[in-house]
């Protein structure tokens, strides 16, 4: 697949977005597009070479891209599409890196002009700064990639964001439904972080706790340095799964907490080894 | 201080006790020895020249060793000193790298001869494979060490492995109670190890797990995939002070799925910026 030709335009260069005008770079398309509301990180993306027009004109650059990449907070994605309707390209792909997607989804497509095809995307990747200046395509090396088509999406336009999300350094692209993709990632995303929160505040007021820290505690906190305005929107807009979610972890939790209080060793050790089996196929 | 002249004795040339004699050869002691019930695992330490003699005589390593580092699971480490209470060195200074403090403190202070100064000691490292194979002085750069001193220990030996572990690569040296360790240890370390495996089990038969998770989940679940055999053992003789760490755990967790579910998003904020301050202390 062909991208030269093609105009991609990332909104907003941030950690992600900023990661993927400079990971764009590789696939060779004619012009890559930067929108940001802060004209600072649009001057210093073009000074970088990250991106090929420092114009603050959406209008014009939304009338000339193929494919526009929103990498956005969910509400702001969702405005974002809703006041700039006019001004995309006729047959325009666009696709977004939230993390929740069943209501964005819903609302997108209640407004969507017919011509446009809009596929819901979350890149599996990320760290803890947020900002232009951590953008980094490397967090996308090994990466998983998961969209979240719906009948009213071209087959050859999944296919074309599925092939630029490998050739921009991700291993896996899966399909899943919307609904599909929030009850999963609840539990492989959103879960680890309200774990890492929740560790961090268990630690009350111990004294040292940095200098009695080993490496399971350090990664199993690292998401606890979080972007708390973008989590909050995210964890407050899923609460259904996620009280589903946390209620099956309390359930794994309290399992594992009875057979160590009652020295339950057989049933402690398969409960380890059932861990370690499902950890070793995670890369 | 200087540790030319001395000789050293690393016990279970495991992943924890290969990596001890690995790093040890930097302070250039005279002699580091080995021992180990694997005379595989001997043959391989010597042969790498990680331990400058391959003899499987116990008892004329302990005679010749000033400093006696046990790197075994708890049970054995107290096995071992009361099975070669007569072999260890006039004076010899005797520490262990177990997890867990407070009873294995009791017991080795039991039965050991008067003249022997056993100080407990646990190094903050680790990684999820074990033995020798696995074993990396690197895995002790910048890592902490809690040492447990007793009325009974002699303030120049604590000083003498205190600066042994900084001399090894470790950042951090701290002094706690057996007790306080024991206490601290279960919500930084048993802790985030129960929560890993949790997390796993919570995905139950969820399809296709290894390409729907991000870094947060790798990172949080990182070490479930443990030795059990040590985790098992470690974890059932600490359940007291695991089932109040969990029961303060679930407090935290409890308290964000509240201002989930329930929307206030003050509050969530609040809990989330805690976190956030807490971790950015942990490097």
């Amino acid at each position: 697949m062909d991208f030269r030709g093609l105009n991609i335009a990332v909104v907003g260069l941030g950690l992600i977005g900023g990661s993927y005008a400079m990971a764009l770079r590789d696939i060779k398309p004619s012009n890559i597009f930067g929108i940001d509301h802060d004209h600072n990180t649009i001057s210093k993306a073009k000074e970088a070479g990250v991106i090929d027009n420092s114009t603050s004109d959406t209008d014009f650059i939304l009338k000339k891209s193929d494919i526009v990449i929103i990498a956005l907070y969910p509400k702001d994605t969702v405005d974002f599409i809703r006041n700039n309707l006019k001004s995309f390209k006729k047959g325009a792909i666009i696709t977004d890196a939230t993390g929740i997607k069943d209501n964005i989804l819903k609302e997108i497509n209640d407004c969507l002009r017919q011509d446009l095809d809009f596929i819901g995307g979350h890149p599996m990747a990320g760290k803890a700064e947020s900002g232009f200046s951590h953008a980094d395509k490397a967090i996308f090396q090994g990466a998983n990639y998961i969209l979240t088509p719906t009948e009213k999406n071209k087959k050859e336009n999944i296919s074309l964001i599925s092939n630029m999300a490998i050739k921009i350094g991700f291993s896996n692209v899966i399909l899943l439904s919307p609904e599909e993709h929030d009850k999963v990632i609840t539990l492989t995303s959103h879960l680890p972080h309200i774990v890492a929160v929740a560790l961090m505040n268990s630690t009350g007021d111990t004294k040292d706790i940095p200098k009695l820290v080993g490496g399971s505690f350090k990664d199993a906190t690292r998401v606890a340095a979080m972007n708390s305005n973008l989590w909050c929107e995210l964890l407050l807009s899923n609460g259904s799964n996620i009280s589903t979610v946390i209620d099956i972890f309390q359930e794994s939790l309290f399992a594992l907490k009875k057979a160590i209080i009652n020295k339950e060793e057989i049933i402690l050790k398969a409960m380890f080894e059932s861990a370690y089996m499902k950890r070793k196929e995670i890369i």
